[in-house]
């Protein structure tokens, strides 16, 4: 019996440490969201210590970060990818392994730009501040990068037999795959639904996604933290699709 | 004896493929520049095919792509990781092995960072047409992040001893370092000397993997595209520190 883990994220955005709670759900691990647990000032000074190299043992640069007694861990890939390793959750064989660390980088990558749309000039300002870069980067992401983007997870499932992103099981990338798409349906609702509309091996993934017990009750829990105005995926209606 | 890597990636500059190559000549692997071996324009023709989910096998969307038979792999952490295991070149043992994925993560986090200083408003543009915003991004980065992003290297090697980043001996992370560091002197002379001249183990790391006699013979030769006004490191002096 492994001790427990310890996720330290930001307190009251999803971000980046959603994809890492989806994955230790669906997977069945258990953890503490340790900023969550009391104040919000209180979360957010349990977290700075852990940053910028300060930690103790292998130190860590921003969250999300992992603890479990002395390990401590941090990048979003690499956290879903040891809680797959570790936990039966992620795809076997060198290569295997290798291609669903491909994918979650590329999923990391998505997730970036759609970040950026509302921050072209960086979060030392706010999206308000930025809000005419914000519309050219918007639509240039949507129009030209997000077809492509999509196109190709499509691909990688189709040639996986459609059901799968890697090997025969579901995985962790499977599950932040599934996070990255409910969340560029939920920031752009019109270009999200335009962009995908031919490609039902993404549709389907997200409603057994969805469908999992584990997924099913962790939405339905206080731990989940919906979409808002902080964090990667925010609904701007003007930075969508006409 | 495996078959010879085909690398792909984009023939006139180093980007980030020039850590791939670092890595697979720091490790004695055996591979070919496949872009490089004739004309450009034959050369882009056969990276193209390879993009946004087209290829045969397992797809992938954006070079650095590394190929070897029916293996196909992109991402350049995922690739560099990939030849460390598979080629001695990594730290052993499941959670050094994520430490290792996790520095060579926010390694091409810094990276991208860099690139963002003369494109903050993406590749779409010249930096001609963004100089305004690539100042102020430039500017932000090497006063903000950069020393955090310095320190946070300087302790992962001075709490790992001082001369490697992870577990006992040199790995791919360690070479990965030496470029980054090599790219962030090169683009931002005054800024890096200025940011990292306190860092005794930084300066040491550069030194060390500089004279590797493999990395030596590479820098050296044919093989080596040097930094220049493409890809992520670029030295426009007006973006520098002052």
């Amino acid at each position: 019996m492994t001790e427990s883990y310890e996720l330290y994220y930001w307190p009251t955005l999803p971000g980046r440490g959603e994809f890492v709670r989806l994955v230790m759900e669906a997977a069945g691990v258990s953890y503490v969201d340790v900023t969550r647990a009391g104040e919000i000032a209180d979360g957010v000074g349990a977290l700075k210590p852990l940053m910028y190299g300060q930690g103790e043992g292998h130190p860590a640069y921003a969250p999300p970060i992992l603890k479990q007694g002395d390990f401590v861990l941090a990048q979003m890939p690499a956290i879903c990818a040891f809680i797959g390793e570790r936990h039966d959750f992620s795809p076997t064989g060198l290569q295997d392994r290798y291609h669903a660390l491909q994918i979650i980088l590329t999923i990391g990558d998505v997730a970036t730009a759609a970040h950026d749309t509302h921050h072209p000039l960086g979060t030392t300002k706010f999206y308000e501040e930025q809000k005419a870069e914000a519309l050219v980067t918007a639509q240039a992401f949507l129009q030209q990068n997000l077809p492509k983007q999509l196109n190709y997870f499509e691909a990688v499932l189709q040639k996986n037999g459609g059901e799968v992103l890697v090997g025969a099981s579901l995985s962790y990338v499977d599950v932040a795959l599934y996070h990255l798409l409910e969340g560029l349906a939920h920031a752009f609702p019109r270009g999200y639904a335009k962009t995908s509309e031919l490609m039902p091996g993404l549709a389907a993934l997200r409603n057994r996604a969805a469908a999992l017990p584990r997924i099913r009750a962790y939405l339905a829990s206080e731990r989940r933290i919906d979409f808002n105005l902080d964090g990667i995926f925010r609904y701007y209606p003007e930075l969508d699709l006409k």
